[in-house]
């Protein structure tokens, strides 16, 4: 394979050449070394649940059963189930982080503060705490307290679902059955449901599993977005730079990658305290860029470049100029050690659940962030004094970025249009159709698709075709290494109504020109930002989600975390599209209710095609529909 | 595969030959069907927990890392980690449905009551609580508080395992960092510690199978037993039979098959209260047998025979005599409603979580327990008039067992040899060596081993060579069956050491005759009294449980729950032998740990050996150094 086959990304592939000529392999060498993969995993009709396993079946015969009498439908049912748990946990472990800081801030145990003030007020209020006469701390005790419940609670219906979901939603979930209690009964109750000889019924299987899709919605991203934003501030719009190109050979380089900001924020702040001891290390001081959702959380609060996206980040350690690689949780490939030791710089994991072999590890805790911190930035300068002769090869590739777009900042622009009801520009555009719809394009780069492929092609496609585009996650660096996070791409490539509207609120807005034709939203725990927006959209318009002429999109799916958020996106009513098949497809009742029949329990379903042309095809083809119901 | 090859049950033997004369499948020919079973699943070396997956270590050379970088290392143990949290999940489960039953009941909300005032006492002192001037309502809701922070609690060490484990014990948990918080974080994190990108350090996802482990020995069975006793009752010595020939011809048959006793117990009563109905019907009344552990819970208080375990459940619907299989959760073979099909009778599945395609769902609740038994009693005599001319085959196979042996029955058993120091008669034998030591074989059948097999040859040496035996689960239905729950086995297959105890015991305590050579100590969550002993023996005696002359051993592992036990047993300081390995073996490392360096840290590790002559030695060897080591 070539490196033009493994990535659309320019960096990249410049530097697939200097590991190829390095015999330094890569997660695209090891996907081929993993050729051809297991037929019966990728199908989902294999089982290890019980000791009596592995058992598998056989899709074109027998047997048609495993030992102890699953078939296929329950089998591949039961195996989503686990990983929609796995993906779900994830978030809620993010979310319960952010809580358990808010909850220490407001007994004043450790060193963070409430950045934003009116989203705490604001978040008290809609989740039913009265905050007249109480000071911030004590209301963000009851925050917390209320958070708690959510996450632990084992009785009736989930908090923070209650406060936020809209009541048509919640009526059609509650005649399911499918509301969640508190996040860790339900993910406890899923391990349960999935062991051997519990639940055999695909259909109940599958419902457990929109259960799960709407803990993550509600208790993971919601929950995890809400505190983030109270305790760092709400973004708003910022510019930056994306792509390898922001590493600076003359500067000590210190990567920030996972998921978390807890950590991240403390680096910055201490990366910023210490740029006179880099300076007398002989560097012109101390960069800061960012990986993953760790990266988005410190680009849309502070504005640091995003380096990579999943998928390079093993490269941007084969640059040289990464001295130092710091990580907390979801998405570190194990192999960075291993990269990192053919040619320079630090790993340094720590979290206490996600510790790597050959890595360096320093405990992160609330209570001691700030030494922590201090520690990983004398130990980047440390490393970047040992850098040495280490070839630095730095691509020249870096894309100017917006980003900062929460649904407050979106908002703010449009209120410089209609500052009474600023939401009306926006609807009237879409009645008008001058905007065709929405698609919120999200997830994570997957190395059986050309890295960011799926991404750009399908968000070029979408908005000349007056597609407006809402990104978080990989997603959004993939568009933002494009260059589709910046208006240049509204003038070039966005059709002319869309361009007409972005130009008209952009220049509104005082920017002197369009919006972005994708507006950065953040990480994938902001997915909730998505649904805050898609709520008052809905809310505005007088319809129900299910209903409004958008779409949501993973083109380049990989982690569990992605099926449990496509989940509660169909959960919520929006089509979802995957530019990958999940494991289910050895089952065709869990296939089929999952691309088709669920629509009429929910609204929302799953749509999968790989080919961007035509899954934008497909995408709009629904957005059209939406529009006709809707009599557009 | 004859019959004599699949099962030493001459029950299940002749059920065999019907089953195949009828070409009805069991589990055993579904086991054959699934050969060759997949070599990568059985080393564990197989990850599908992401998208970019599947992927597959080869053990004989390339490739040596899956897609993300992860090692075969990293894989066995996430895989493993799962497969405990699974275990631990449906212990942790069955837990709660008794504390929030506990909980109901102290608010008068259910028709349940507390039997065993003294438990709920000595637990409610136990665990912190003051009880004095307190009524037994309000001691227990102040006991299922605590129980619910063991549960849910996300700070701090677990109260239970606090309240219960030996302090040794905790001051080597918590060297390590293995201490659980509440049962549902712990079972949350290492959801996520295992998704992609989060744990590669296989050390580290050991030490987090350990904590499983203990969320499972503290959260899971120690936490179900001490509320199913307060509610329930102390099981107390009982007389039953056990086998397939328990079932009658002439009776309508309801059999109670899955976990937890809530529904079961209100089943029971109402058999008794409709017997006059059945009798209207044509029948000589309502017998009620049990399967799996519901079947050993009902044994242990109420007497209910056992008709068969783990994987004869199949074979007691093909006797064509079972008019209604009730079921909860656990160890349910979805293929239960086919094989009823084929003969006769109902199959009811009762809990959410847990549906059969093909069986009636009577769905259970605290709240009308009463009504809901009463209606599932009632279709079991309907059934009973459907039974026509279904031909009935019941093998008359049933052996005389005793059961009932909680620690709190064993202690009033030795005090009538010394009603000052109950154990001393024990431990003085132990230490005269007329007793060399004890073990608890606990755990399942699994098809891989000829049913039963292990469990019996391997109880029969150890009893020959002294070796006292305690039993839960399928183990004691295994020794059930075979007759080595009888005090006939006592005076024919022990050692002349064990029998002169047994029978001196059994005489003080009015038997007329010793006590039978395996003493029943209830269902897999009533491991927990095993773990009760294990503390009160290695206290008498002023040593650590992993100096005493004991083993644990589950002969033929099938459930997630066995392994989070077996690690439960592990991480007390107990030998704890294996009939069959689990999912490792394609890690050298993870092997090596379990099976060895543990010790180490732990003084308990894993034993793996399918030959029950070798693991009967491998066993007693251990026993006699320990033995030596205390200069006994």
């Amino acid at each position: 394979m070539w490196e033009t086959d493994k990535t659309i990304d320019k960096a990249a592939q410049q530097m697939l050449k200097i590991t190829a000529a390095d015999g330094v392999a890569t997660v695209w060498d090891r996907y081929e070394a993993q050729q051809p993969q297991c037929g019966f995993g990728s199908l989902g009709i294999c089982c290890r649940n019980c000791l009596q396993g592995p058992c598998r079946i056989n899709p074109f015969g027998e047997p048609k059963r495993g030992v102890c009498g699953a078939d296929a439908d329950t089998i591949v049912a039961r195996n989503l189930l686990r990983s929609l748990a796995g993906g779900t946990a994830a978030h809620v472990d993010h979310a319960y982080e952010a809580v358990e800081a808010l909850e220490k801030i407001a007994t004043g145990d450790i060193d963070y503060v409430i950045k934003d003030e009116n989203k705490l007020i604001a978040t008290a209020r809609q989740v039913g705490i009265e905050t007249d006469g109480k000071d911030s701390k004590g209301v963000a005790k009851e925050v917390a307290q209320k958070a708690l419940e959510t996450l632990s609670g084992h009785e009736g219906e989930m908090g923070w679902l209650s406060a936020w979901a809209p009541k048509e939603r919640v009526d059609v979930w509650r005649q399911l059955g499918v509301i969640p209690r508190g996040a860790d009964r339900e993910i406890r109750e899923a391990m349960h449901q999935t062991s051997m000889g519990v639940d055999a019924d695909p259909t109940n299987l599958l419902l457990a599993g929109v259960k799960q899709g709407l803990v993550d919605g509600y208790a993971g991203l919601k929950l995890a977005t809400d505190i983030q934003d109270i305790i760092f501030g709400m973004p708003q719009p910022v510019k930056s730079e994306a792509n390898l190109g922001v590493l600076n050979a003359e500067y000590v380089n210190v990567v920030v990658h996972g998921h978390v900001p807890l950590l991240s924020e403390k680096v910055l702040e201490w990366c910023r305290k210490l740029e006179d001891e880099a300076k007398a290390a002989g560097a012109r001081g101390i960069n800061v860029a960012g990986i993953c959702c760790t990266g988005n959380e410190v680009l849309m609060r502070q504005g640091v470049p995003p380096a990579t996206n999943f998928l390079g980040q093993e490269l941007a350690l084969a640059t040289g100029a990464v001295d130092l690689m710091v990580v907390d949780v979801q998405c570190i490939l194990p192999s960075v050690t291993n990269v990192a030791q053919c040619y320079h710089g630090d790993i340094v994991t720590t979290m206490p659940i996600a510790k790597v072999p050959g890595a360096d590890h320093i405990p992160f805790s609330l209570e001691e962030a700030d030494q922590q911190a201090e520690k990983i930035v004398r130990q980047s300068i440390e490393s970047y004094k040992k850098r040495g002769s280490t070839p630095v090869h730095i691509p020249d590739e870096r894309a100017l970025i917006f980003a900062g777009f929460s649904v407050e900042a979106i908002i703010g622009a449009l209120s410089k249009v209609n500052a009474e009801d600023p939401l009306k520009p926006l609807v009237d555009n879409i009645k008008a159709g001058n905007i065709l719809g929405a698609v919120a394009t999200v997830g994570c780069n997957n190395v059986k698709v050309k890295q960011d492929m799926m991404h750009v092609e399908l968000v070029k496609e979408l908005i000349a075709n007056n597609v407006l585009v809402i990104a978080t996650g990989c997603s959004a660096h993939a568009l933002g290494k494009a260059g589709l996070l910046h208006p240049d791409a509204t003038n070039n490539l966005a059709g002319n109504g869309l361009k007409a509207v972005l130009t008209a609120v952009g220049e509104a807005a005082g920017l002197g020109g369009p919006l972005p034709p994708v507006l950065h939203m953040g990480s994938c725990v902001d997915n909730s930002r998505i649904g805050d927006l898609l709520t008052a959209l809905a809310g505005y318009m007088g319809v129900n989600i299910k209903d409004l002429p958008v779409a949501a999109s993973a083109p380049e799916p990989q982690h569990e975390k992605a099926l449990s958020i496509g989940t509660w996106a169909v959960a919520l009513g929006v089509f979802t599209h995957l530019g990958l098949p999940p494991h289910i497809l050895g089952s065709k009742a869990v296939t089929g209710t999952l691309t088709d029949k669920v629509e009429d329990l929910l609204g929302g379903k799953f749509y999968v095609e790989s080919d961007p042309a035509k899954a934008a095809a497909g995408i709009i083809r629904h957005i059209k529909d939406k529009r006709h119901a809707l009599g557009l």
